[in-house]
């Protein structure tokens, strides 16, 4: 049984912690220190603090000078953080910290008032919220771009018949734009659910300290108001140990990679050789190394790979919170690069997606390949026969036997013979041949939400009369139907 | 290396084919058959089927007579159901075809005409939506339950101190009664979760046939209005595929149960000798069959133990829809165990805990134990210190070295001499000692959301404004706070 | 915004201690109760309590009169298990309790001797280890009889040509054959993870007591060699506390379905109509029961539809452990009911898929269409001139442009004049037309592990001489490759 | 309902392929591109090409000069990656043709005939192989460490007596010793599955060219020696699509990391002023922003958090491979950032428990005030009774009406006189008072595996067998017990 090669092997004798003493403190500086992830919420950390200081000044708990001073300290450091100049140290552990050391430097102490009625705890929940907040609006709008490509797509590609697939068999024709349409719909309630996770990140958590709430005259509906929160938390501790908010942004986000996984999956078919319905833009495509002939769907792919990921980071944070007693713990610190990822996850894939359907080219020439070699309107041979009085489960089963018969002489559906069509049944006019035709079946299928194409116009000006709302406005039109 | 015994072995030269001919049909129907579990929606499907045979009565798709017919035999299945002597058939595959063959066998052919304008694919579909719209109430009211439980617990036991915690070391002194309110506020975010999971299942998929709509001129509005749907599918080929109601059921189920499992980890930990803050019922609690002095919180164990079951279904479903195409796949059928899985499990989980908190009984003298044992209080050093003009983080500091000056003598903070104090700054005065009764830090901690006596009140108040409104309406009391 | 419902409302004023106290009893029974699931487990139970009072005899712990009285009434218990006769109790709680409370019935007082030196929770976990022996044997034939049937099917489809797909877009010709032996490359993997969960579980966990071991001259290897252990738990406190053992066989388990939904997502695939590579038996299709011409891969699919909840399972218990103090908790409950469905879930699998695969019928029609309309021995092009001394990349870019030549005519490449071919480059040969056929592409790809016929020759004979070995070792012959 | 503010809004009426032409290409550049991690594996990527140039050259494939300069240029580039200067392009998407473009600039085309017999696919897989059989060793050797950590803790804290506990409620006595060494044998088994995890790793994929072989004269043996590897997959549709080594470290992990996650919960329950059994160092604890008394066990929290990242890898990869076809997608790139992620975390969480559990200090005061308060020895009273032939069943009543005696009047058990036993049992003589202090209670559980001293002692021993035999060998000495 083949074994890894030898091991250098610890000197064993040494005692631990002799060993461990003199750079345990910097092993453990560097294992919690967060400020090589958490720098990225430094916007959010000065404008949260500028507006704890002038409300602290307000409540007569700083003086208007110290605010002042604060005020302008605060300026001078995001000016460095935007200029890149900042000098970020690790043993400062988080952002909030380098923040206010430096702070410190630029205005002398009075930059430690700037801690009062204020704790880490409630300074991190906050400082996520505003970040929430600030993002998801940009995830809405890229959302919102895709929607408008499937839009235009179904525009573009309206009258165009293709097979609709159950268990990936043609099962009846549909118009292209309904299928399009269909992921429309999914994304829309993904923008439910973007905007649901942004109302639960609009709360606001600061005044809750460490846990308690604090000893000081406070107005945490000014800072509020300041930075645009329109609810708070009602208990300390459950703003400082609260993750929901986050947990509901990884939980859109999944439900919406899983729309992706879906939408890419039928890409990388349609593109294949033997289904031929899509053809990538160059750009959307790459080669191979090896294989001068392919042109292979690495950015759909790549998407539908990343669900996972994503799945991933929401099955990592529920793990993370479960059975943690009250309030904080550091085990939440986990939250941060779980949900970074996700979001630039979803920013990309959203982008990507957009601009590999807008350049796709459709291959009518693949879709009547497809509808030719089925036998997929043979459910109007049922139908034909119920509207004329035939139990369903009898036409069924007559319609099954005309099938059979084409299969086995190799003959399309509309190749039959009237007569030939009588022998199965009576009922069996000839009239029933010209329904034999994919788009005259699409266009009986008129209930609503069907695919006949007055049905998939309607469709299209209800997405169109969304398209123009606010993004980040649940939509009224899509309520009503 | 050991290894597994001998296995008994296959007939190596049998050819497979003729192995699995004769009895692949029935492993493949017992394989696929879903009877065994979606017998479980057959309220939901008779009353989907009377709705859709009197709107086709309605659109002159069937005769009078014929939805007669099927309504009253539908009535004879129903009653066959409830009564438990329908006899149920594995080779029917499921309880949509079960019914279908039982009303057959009882109104003869007419029967094959409910088919008419309707799919498998939209009758599963609609009846999972029902069943959503019928079970979800259900859990609002056992999490109400339990949210009337908690602030009955926070009036029983108001006044009541205990240290609060963060990285489960003692932190700053709160109210229990704040301490339950936490979970409050959590369930009522669960509670949130679950309308919008019901407001997801409240849409219509019936009218998409196999997943292109039908070619009758059904009216899908009269099945909503009747079934008491507010919208539905836009898109049929959405409608059939569509599992997103599903997710948003499971993930909120998720959350809850995680919300869960921080309460039953508390649970554990204040029943254990050590805390020693709370006592269950012996109703709630066992013994062990070997040691005749334990007592052991077996039911909350149990609910947190859960949390991993009721995630995993969410994985479980997550995983089975990514990179589905279009439309319908058996993949789907997937859902419905998860889904029962999950309700029973969570109403469970709500009743028990119930059941569980309503009758513990809260043992001051462990709480008063550990306030003793504490140097709880230390912030209000620091706080006092900061009022007097300290910045910050120097009264931190001075605190700091209070506190070492109390744990290496074995004091507690009341306990220093008024001078001593005053030896670490002169900025304390013989006051301060007041503010180190457990009690006063309380008093003091009155931002809004705070543990002071009047702000818990105050929640308390607002939970009960809450409690009396009807449990399945979105709270406008929560949300303005 | 739609809303449910009215709910019927809880008399809110009802004290809840008053509600709950006189059947907080009966349902904290209901709830912790796990006859309902661990009643399976009966065999290895009664199996484990034989060797514990034959161990306990020859230890003189118990009379030898006691030991056969024990032994008789463990015999009359199991056969009434068997007979389906055993009376059932709910209020005892589990199958440990339920037998030992009939066995009292049986024998009297002394079945309370069968107790000493034997806790519930050495007793539970025992009776999982034989359960898991017992069981992964059978899992592993069935996967052994679905890499019987890979091999028969690579021998049955021999010599026909495929194109090899990566991206999904043909890449290189390959064998059918080849393609199915990956298969059982992956399955002989899954059978090492099998063998390895069966080597986890083989570790006698019995002696360990509640947590700390038992005061009394026990002889666990005694037990172990009656019940064929190998090895025991070093350590009590791991003994009740590990569910490492459960965790192995749900990662093989997982692993297993993955590999399963890959070779279920190309049966779906290969059975669609735009493939049309492969043809199921009617056994192992089922119709629509709307669309007659349909014929429908369902067992596939739900085999593929499963890997989710496979997968949730191992989630589910993976959280359920995750910061678990030691050492026993009833959290740990919870492993018995996804052990079991994943036991039942991928035997159930196993059988169906080889069922499916054995009676599948390849189309070589499909397969020549699709080599036929491909550009795949592009490849050829640039080993050609690669072989010539032309760099690969320059080969490379070359053999890219004649694609491209043939794609925009509409041409194959075998229809390539060589006067054409040496117009791209000189080094282009009229021999090289020759290698553009996908069998001799196919034969020139000797490398070990490659595709040509005599090196899937070599792996076949390598497949059968591992399929005589007994399917519960570790095989050698796969080893050594 | 609140509401986000206002989007900037997209201008609506822009084509969409007009917007994406210009840029797409960079962006799915970018999106695609892996060299952002996969630069990583650059010694691999060298390594693997220096043998394959060298069989090249063996095989007569390249001329010896060919192969001289080659091997020379890999030495420049890799001499650059090693100093830093490394001219990274992203342009050139990953590390593999990043190195060969560099390669190219230094040697010029002959730099192309690397590529001849080997593909990006089966490159790939070769580097992932072989960075995981170089970076296990280093896990396995800080797990050691741990282990390490965990013996000398026996053996320093030999003797001192705790509570064991199951539910959380004192159970018996148990050697503090005892208790460390479980996470020993728990760590064993992660040893255990890490060096398979490295024996699945350690199969060499190069030969299997793109997927289906290389029609060049290779000697993968050679390869194979030159790099160490012991064997190679036998088929090459596999060899290119397998993810299960990466899915066999990734489980190993996880599972580690759940262990872990038990770890550090005891050590924050432990470190809690309430169970107050241990005490860190400072240097592996931090201080509180706000609360001056607080010293809280961050890392150990960081790590117990972590274990939903590591379970979030592993689902997420499980997830991605769902359902892929044969054979590479590019789905499969998400590995490495998995792998990547997992592996970091992985090593910093051993070596912050090493540390951290090699510099706490037991703290015996806690242990005996947790002993004394318990009434823990209760089980010795029904073992009492059991040895004179109560059955044990009523054993364990008589026992528990004593413990009810003593709680009730608050003293312990053995503040009991002899008579007040006597009238709960004749069997009660005066001797078994002695039975009740916790050390003879320990010293009483002797059974193999139990907590009795000289049982804990032979433990030990085994443990420091099994620590100097090589770590990457599976342990004989662990296997015989």
């Amino acid at each position: 049984m083949p074994r890894p090669p030898e091991s250098q092997g610890n000197p064993p004798e040494k005692l631990w912690g002799g060993r461990f003493s003199p750079e345990g403190g910097r092993l453990a500086e560097a294992f919690t220190a967060s400020i090589g992830f958490d720098r990225r919420l430094w916007r959010q950390d000065i404008r949260g603090s500028l507006a704890h200081a002038r409300m602290l000044g307000a409540a007569g708990v700083l003086a208007r000078e110290e605010v002042e001073t604060i005020v302008e300290g605060l300026g001078r450091v995001a000016g460095e953080l935007e200029a890149g100049t900042f000098p970020y140290r690790v043993e400062a552990e988080d952002i909030h910290s380098n923040i206010e050391l430096r702070l410190t430097e630029l205005i002398g102490p009075v930059a430690g008032k700037l801690h009062t009625a204020r704790s880490r705890n409630d300074q991190v929940a906050l400082d996520v919220h505003l970040f929430l907040r600030d993002e998801i609006p940009g995830v809405v709008r890229r959302l919102r771009d895709l929607q408008t490509v499937l839009v235009e797509r179904a525009e573009t590609d309206f009258g165009r018949v293709m097979p609709g697939y159950t268990h990936l068999q043609p099962a009846q024709p549909v118009l292209v734009s309904h299928h399009w349409l269909a992921y429309f719909w999914m994304l829309e309630r993904d923008r439910g659910r973007l905007i649901r996770a942004w109302q639960e990140a609009d709360r606001l958590p600061l005044g809750a300290g460490a846990l308690a709430g604090v000893p000081y005259p406070i107005n945490p509906d000014q800072v509020g108001r300041e930075l645009g929160f329109s609810r708070r938390y009602a208990n300390s501790l459950d703003a400082v140990s609260d993750r929901d908010y986050v947990l509901d942004f990884l939980f859109a986000c999944t439900v919406l990679m899983v729309h992706c996984s879906r939408l890419t999956e039928e890409i990388v078919l349609w593109t294949s050789q033997e289904f031929g319905f899509l053809e990538l833009d160059d750009a959307w495509a790459t080669g191979s190394s090896i294989m001068p002939h392919k042109k292979n769907p690495d950015p759909a792919e790549l998407v539908r790979g990343k669900t996972g990921r994503v799945t991933g980071n929401l099955m990592a944070l529920l793990m993370t919170v479960k059975a943690l007693p009250l309030a904080y713990h550091t085990d939440l610190q986990e939250d941060k690069e779980r949900l970074f990822d996700t979001l630039d996850t979803i920013n990309a894939c959203l982008q990507v997606l957009a601009g590999l359907l807008a350049t796709a080219r459709l291959r009518p020439e693949g879709l009547e390949r497809a509808l030719a070699g089925s036998v997929i309107t043979a459910t109007e041979l049922a139908d034909y026969l119920a509207e004329r009085g035939v139990p369903f489960r009898e036409a069924h089963r007559l319609a099954g036997q005309v099938v059979r018969h084409c299969l086995e002489r190799g003959i399309s559906l509309q190749e039959l013979a009237p007569q030939t069509l009588a022998g199965f049944s009576p009922d069996f006019g000839p009239e029933v041949l010209a329904r034999l035709d994919p788009a005259a079946s699409v266009a009986r299928r008129t209930s609503p939400g069907g695919t006949a194409p007055r049905r998939v116009a309607e469709q299209i000006a209800l997405c169109r009369e969304i398209l123009v709302l606010d993004p980040l406005t649940p939509s009224e039109a899509a309520a009503k139907i």
